[in-house]
């Protein structure tokens, strides 16, 4: 009988697996990769090979046919066999000297750019198009490792803080934020939705789990085309029941970033690197009122107050700026914004009700996080539902959670490819989006 | 200036940290929860508190009062202080004795069923529309600690085994899969469609990270409305390069369950427990061939074939208790499906080509996994989507792989709601998608 044991590993060793071999078993060692770069230089040549976990040099000696010709192609899938030898000189400080060379398979056609150059010279609308090809550079493939790092660090640190991680539906019968930059679809002759956010199925499972978070895709169907929207991004969510306050919520934030920060550095450091990314300090991080901020830079800044309501972008770089030169810190939480521009479940604050017990991030002058406290009481939130021309019974699903009882709670969700684009000082969120959605571009 | 420090934690305690309290540090301890459940003993009450990390008994000097019985009602919000003690007879071991008892918030209404049951007692139907509510309950609640476990051990063991987290669209221009079980949307004047797997974007980061994973939210249009489908689901997808053949895939997916049902013993044996699941044992695989195991189970069985491409439901039942009562085990691997029924990017077997080099992996009678070899050369690839009556012109981003060189890979989807539904012995998936969405449900 034919069977799987599931205790075989792939031949071909990892970088780190290849750093880690004791001094007497270093000799014809397999090891698998893409020609990254081949450097022909006389009767040897240095073949960089492309690996999972980053770049080893090869050292190749040259017979100078063209069947060789033909092997040393690059782009070329390859499985060689090797001496390792230390060499400080090359990247991750090995060589390898390459004994055999096996061609497992070779490209139909060139790459139209060189990859194994450090930046691509290419427009980034010319870039997304050929995106799949562009991230076998090394540092656009760094960009979506840090990606992996945030986000494996959010959900680590989250799970250690008794968040229950949750996965909760696209398609929706109702939009959590309401307004027009909704998807709408054909769901079996009934009209259905995208989600905008996972609001309110977090906070249904307020009483259930307490804490909940999800890393998952949002969909906008805003129609501006901007450096800093995406028409779907991933959206980091969290829910926090028994707050004593909504600081409680920003008290968290500040946590996670300042953990996923340290496990970037710590894990993803030659990533870091490859971008010559600057991670911000999280000290103490100043909040300041929305309305103070606003007369503040207003002020200081000679900027003129055109939408009382609602921040603009020229404001939110304005109140970065501010927290920068007085408190010296890139991150500011702005808070109490007016109950006009917040949604229906956001609590107003009891002291003054034009304003809400709500939030925004601001890092490096962009917000990259919404949050606030929630109504948990019943009547209350009928009530303001009523007060912004909703029907309650709309929300029959919803308003079981105020119904059978929930604890004081609230939360927020971070935009994942915003806070990429600050870290890297990016200047369109294209950049810090895989395969990026607006409303001209569906491929690749 | 007001700040936010980032290192402020929720004032109350949760179980774990309650254990773990010394001897000298066990009074006037806050911990707050919800009041799961209520025993009125007479001058005093037991009360169940329900929090992140489970539940915990409380023994409460009852007054009598009017305004006790209010304020003990099941449901509400509450924080105590409390002095710790240890109590075997309790579950966790502790009891609470409550020195002061604050309600952080109640109910409108009271729950129209009992949470605090063992089981609910209601049809599956009726506890889907209000499983928020239901999933107070702890056998219900346990089921998606469950599904929470099964996702970390996955993400966490393909890391190890260096994959690389992807995050790929959900709004695509062309489905992966093809056929008519898509869904269509108005993508800003364009047709667009909801991702089916993300296949082409893993496939098309192979040569970028070698080795990657996503675990997100897929969807199928699919018509049927069975115990067996959703139409939308959470997908475990991973794919790798440098195979030497198809059973490397089935090898890191028997490495990876193995993984994750260890991962669960160690991690989540309460909600095991709750729920009192038997984990399978992985030891050896068997692997049988699609058309040998359908003749098999046709003559042991006495079962009649109808579909010679494809198995049935009932043939996939068969194939695994043929497993269980020859291999003695609860999974099975089906390998060499008809070329007709795999999709275009399927690699063809070359001792075969009426076949490919793909497989199911079947859990205790039903498909869990749909995995295999994919084609890595160009002309190959024009090929067969020519014999299958594609036109390449409309997959020319996904060729840019192809084109530009790719290892020999391949990779799986796996549903999380069917391996969970198949480990909890459940009969009908919805009771292990916490949302469920079929043909006929959006909501809740």
């Amino acid at each position: 009988m034919a069977t799987i044991a599931g205790t075989k590993s792939i031949r071909g060793l990892s970088i780190a697996q290849l750093k880690q071999l004791p001094g007497n078993n270093r000799s014809n060692v397999p090891v698998h990769g893409m020609l990254h770069a081949v450097r022909d230089m006389g009767n040897f040549a240095f073949l960089i090979l492309r690996k999972s976990d980053g770049l080893v040099q090869c050292v190749y000696n040259k017979t100078g046919t063209e069947e060789e010709k033909e092997l040393l192609r690059e782009e070329s899938a390859v499985l060689i066999t090797a001496d390792v030898v230390e060499e400080p000189r090359a990247v991750n400080g090995i060589e390898l000297r390459v004994k055999e060379l096996e061609q497992l398979s070779a490209p139909k056609k060139e790459l139209p750019f060189c990859v194994s150059k450090r930046g691509l010279n290419i427009a980034l609308e010319n870039e997304i198009s050929v995106r799949p090809a562009a991230l076998r550079n090394q540092r656009k493939r760094s960009v979506f490792k840090l990606q992996e790092g945030l986000a494996q660090a959010f959900r680590q640190h989250l799970s250690q803080k008794g968040f229950t991680e949750i996965f909760t539906p696209k398609i929706v019968s109702a939009g959590a934020e309401g307004g027009a930059n909704i998807f709408q679809m054909n769901y079996f002759g009934k009209k259905a939705y995208l989600a905008q956010s996972p609001q309110f199925y977090k906070q249904m499972l307020i009483p259930v789990y307490e804490r909940v978070f999800e890393i998952a895709p949002v969909f906008r169907a805003e129609k501006h085309d901007t450096p800093r929207h995406l028409n779907e991004y991933i959206s980091v969510d969290f829910e926090m029941g028994f707050i004593d306050s909504f600081a409680d919520i920003m008290e968290t934030e500040a946590g996670m970033l300042r953990f996923a920060f340290a496990h970037l550095k710590q894990h993803y450091a030659q990533y870091l690197e490859a971008l010559q990314v600057t991670l911000p300090e999280i000290g103490e991080i100043p909040r300041i009122r929305f309305t103070e901020a606003k007369e503040r830079v207003a002020e200081r800044y000679n900027h003129k107050i055109r939408d009382p309501y609602d921040l603009e972008p020229e404001e939110e770089r304005l109140i970065g700026r501010l927290a920068l030169e007085e408190y010296g810190s890139e991150f500011v939480f702005v808070t109490h914004y007016p109950v006009k521009k917040r949604p229906f479940y956001a609590m107003d604050d009891p002291e003054d009700p034009r304003y809400t017990l709500s939030f925004d991030l601001l890092f490096r002058g962009l917000e990259v996080t919404t949050g606030g406290q929630r109504i948990h009481d019943y009547d209350a939130q009928v009530e303001k539902m009523r007060s912004k021309g909703l029907d309650p019974e709309d929300f029959e699903t919803y308003l079981m959670l105020h119904l059978y009882g929930c604890p004081p709670h609230g939360g927020l969700g971070m935009g994942l490819e915003r806070l990429l684009q600050k870290l890297l000082e990016e200047s369109n969120i294209r950049a810090t989006s895989m395969f990026p959605r607006d409303t001209t571009r569906l491929n690749p």
